[in-house]
C-alpha cells in the first residue's frame, strides 16, 4: 500500500495515451503506454489498466489532458468530447463519459497543452510562477497559460499556435502548412513546416543551417506577442523543435532584440536565461500535468 | 446625502484627468475635468476635488485608471507610479502614494485601458461575459483582459497595441510609427501612423477610402492573435479609431475569413455581431471602470 494518495492520469494524444497512476509530489506508480487506434479500442484498454485501482479505490480522481480540439464547456452537451479532430474516427468522442461510467470516478479534463503548462507549473520549471506560459514547439504548436493556480480556458481553449505573425515572402517563400490559415506561427515554425519548406526533417538539419535564423525570428516573435497580451511571470519553451541545441539562447536574444527595451522588467533586460526556459519534466509534463489535474479536482471537491 | 453608497473615480489620462464621484450603478454625481499639466498642479486639483468627500467620510476608496507604463506590482517600491513614460515630467511619479497622503483613503490602482475594460464589465457591453477583451484603437492601441472578474496582469501589464502581426510592404510601404517597435500594430493601425503614413487624420478621410481595408486587415489579424491567446466570450471595440461607421461589421467580417472555421464557436460562425461590439459606455468607459476598482477593492477589504 503506497504511503502518499495516489490519482490518474492520463496524457491522451493523436499517436499514443500515456496512462499512470501517481502522486501530488510527482512519484509515478504505474504507466503505461497504448497506441491510439479506434476509440473504443484506445478507450477500452485505457479503462483496463485503471480499473484494478477505481475497483480497490486507490484512486477516486483522473485527469486527462486530451488532444483536441475539445469541449471543456461543463454546461455543453458535449463537454467532454473531442469534437472536430481532423483524426479519423475521433470525431465526437465522449472521453469523459466514457472514463466516468466505466470507472466512476472523477475526471478533470483540459487539453494537452494546458496539462503539460500544469504539469511545469505543479513541479517543474515554472512552479511558483502565476501567470506562467508552457509552449511547445514540435508536430504541432501549442500554449498553455497558468492563471491564478489553474489552466486559463474561455469561450474555448486557446490556440495560441495559429496566430498570425510577420512572415517576409522574399527571404521566406513558403506559403504555409497550416490547413486553415497557410502561414500562422504553426503553418510557418512547426515540424511539418519545416519538412515540407526544406524536404528535411529538423533534426536532419545541422545547427548551423541559415534555416535556423528564420524558425528563430518566428518563434520570437510568437512570443513577444504572448508577452504583450498575456505577461506572463516565466516561458517554458519545451517540443521536439526546441531540442536543437542552439535554439532556445538564440530565441532569447531575439525577443530582447525585437522587443527593444519597451517593456522594463530586470526578467526581460538581465535575466532572460531564467524567463525563458526549458521544461523541468522532459516529456513527462503532460502526464504529470494531467495527475496535477486530478489533484486540484479532488482539493477543489473536498472544498481545501 | 445620497441614497446609494459612493466611491472616487479618475481616468488619469496624459491629456486630461476626469475625476468622479459615483456609485456602484454607475450613477455620477459629481464630475469634474483637469487639464494634465505637471504632475505637482495636477494632482493637487485632483486631490482639492476630492478633498470634501473625504473629509466628509462620503468616500472611502477611489480607483484609478491610468496612463502608463505604470507598476502594479504590490510588492515593488515603485507600485503606484507611472514609471518609464515618454510624457516629460510624468517619470517616477507616485500617483498611489500622492493621493493615499493627501486623502487618507485606499486606492484601487491599473491602467487606463484596463480600467475601461473593467468599465464595460461592470455596467457595459461585456457585462457577464468572463473572460472579456476590451481593445481600444485611437490615438494608442491598447486591450484589457478580465479574467475571473478582475482585468488581468502579470510581470507587468499588458501592452496589447505592441503584437506583431503582418505586414505586407508592397501594398503598404509605411514603415510604422512606433518608435520601439517600426510596424507593430499600434505602429500601423494607431490615429498617428494612419495621419503620417497619409498625411490625412482617419477622420478626414472617405469611409470609402481603399486605405480602410488596409486598416481593417490589421485590426483583424490583431483580433484573430487575442482570440487565439486569450479565447475571450465577447470582444468590445472601441476607441477614436472605431468611430468610423462602417469599419466595426468589415472587421467581424476580416476576422470570420482571416479564421477560416477553425474555431468552431456559435459566437464566432453565427452570432459575430453580438461577438465583436461597440461599448456600451462610450468615453465613460474609463471613469465608471475607475469606480468599479473602486467598489471593488471595499468589497474585498471587507472580505464580501
Amino acid at each position: 500500500m503506497a504511503q502518499e494518495k495516489l490519482y490518474g492520469g492520463i496524457e491522451a494524444g493523436g499517436t499514443k495515451y500515456v496512462c499512470a497512476i501517481g502522486s501530488a509530489t510527482g512519484t509515478i506508480e504505474s504507466q503505461t503506454r497504448i497506441e491510439t487506434t479506434t476509440p473504443e479500442s484506445t478507450l477500452q484498454r485505457v479503462v483496463q489498466f485503471f480499473l484494478p485501482y477505481t475497483q480497490a479505490g486507490l484512486i477516486k480522481s483522473i485527469g486527462v489532458g486530451c488532444f483536441g480540439p475539445v469541449d471543456l464547456d461543463p454546461k455543453s452537451p458535449s463537454f467532454g468530447f473531442i469534437t472536430s479532430t481532423p483524426k479519423p474516427g475521433w470525431q465526437n468522442t465522449d472521453v469523459v463519459g466514457t472514463l466516468k461510467r466505466a470507472l466512476g470516478i472523477q475526471v478533470a479534463f483540459d487539453t494537452d497543452v494546458n496539462a503539460a503548462a500544469f504539469g511545469e507549473f505543479s513541479l517543474g520549471a515554472s512552479h511558483g510562477f502565476d501567470p506562467s506560459l508552457y509552449l511547445t514547439i514540435g508536430t504541432g504548436i501549442g500554449g498553455g497559460f497558468i492563471k491564478d493556480g489553474k489552466p486559463m480556458n474561455g469561450l474555448l481553449h486557446p490556440e495560441m499556435g495559429h496566430i498570425r505573425i510577420p512572415h517576409d515572402r522574399k527571404s521566406d517563400p513558403y506559403g504555409g502548412s497550416c490547413p486553415f490559415h497557410g502561414d500562422c506561427f504553426e503553418g510557418l515554425a512547426s515540424g511539418p513546416a519545416i519538412e515540407k519548406r526544406l524536404s528535411s526533417r529538423g533534426e536532419n538539419l545541422s545547427p548551423d543551417d541559415p534555416f535556423w535564423e528564420l524558425e528563430v525570428m518566428y518563434i520570437a516573435n510568437a512570443i513577444e506577442n504572448y508577452i504583450c497580451i498575456l505577461s506572463p511571470k516565466i516561458i517554458v519553451l519545451g517540443g521536439g523543435i526546441m531540442q536543437r541545441g542552439n535554439l532556445l539562447p538564440m530565441v532569447r536574444r531575439k525577443v530582447q532584440e525585437s522587443l527593444n527595451g519597451y517593456l522594463k522588467s530586470p526578467s526581460l533586460s538581465d535575466n532572460i536565461d531564467s524567463y525563458i526556459v526549458a521544461p523541468d519534466l522532459g516529456n513527462r509534463s503532460g502526464v504529470i500535468g494531467a495527475i496535477a489535474l486530478a489533484v486540484q479536482l479532488e482539493s477543489m471537491t473536498r472544498g481545501d
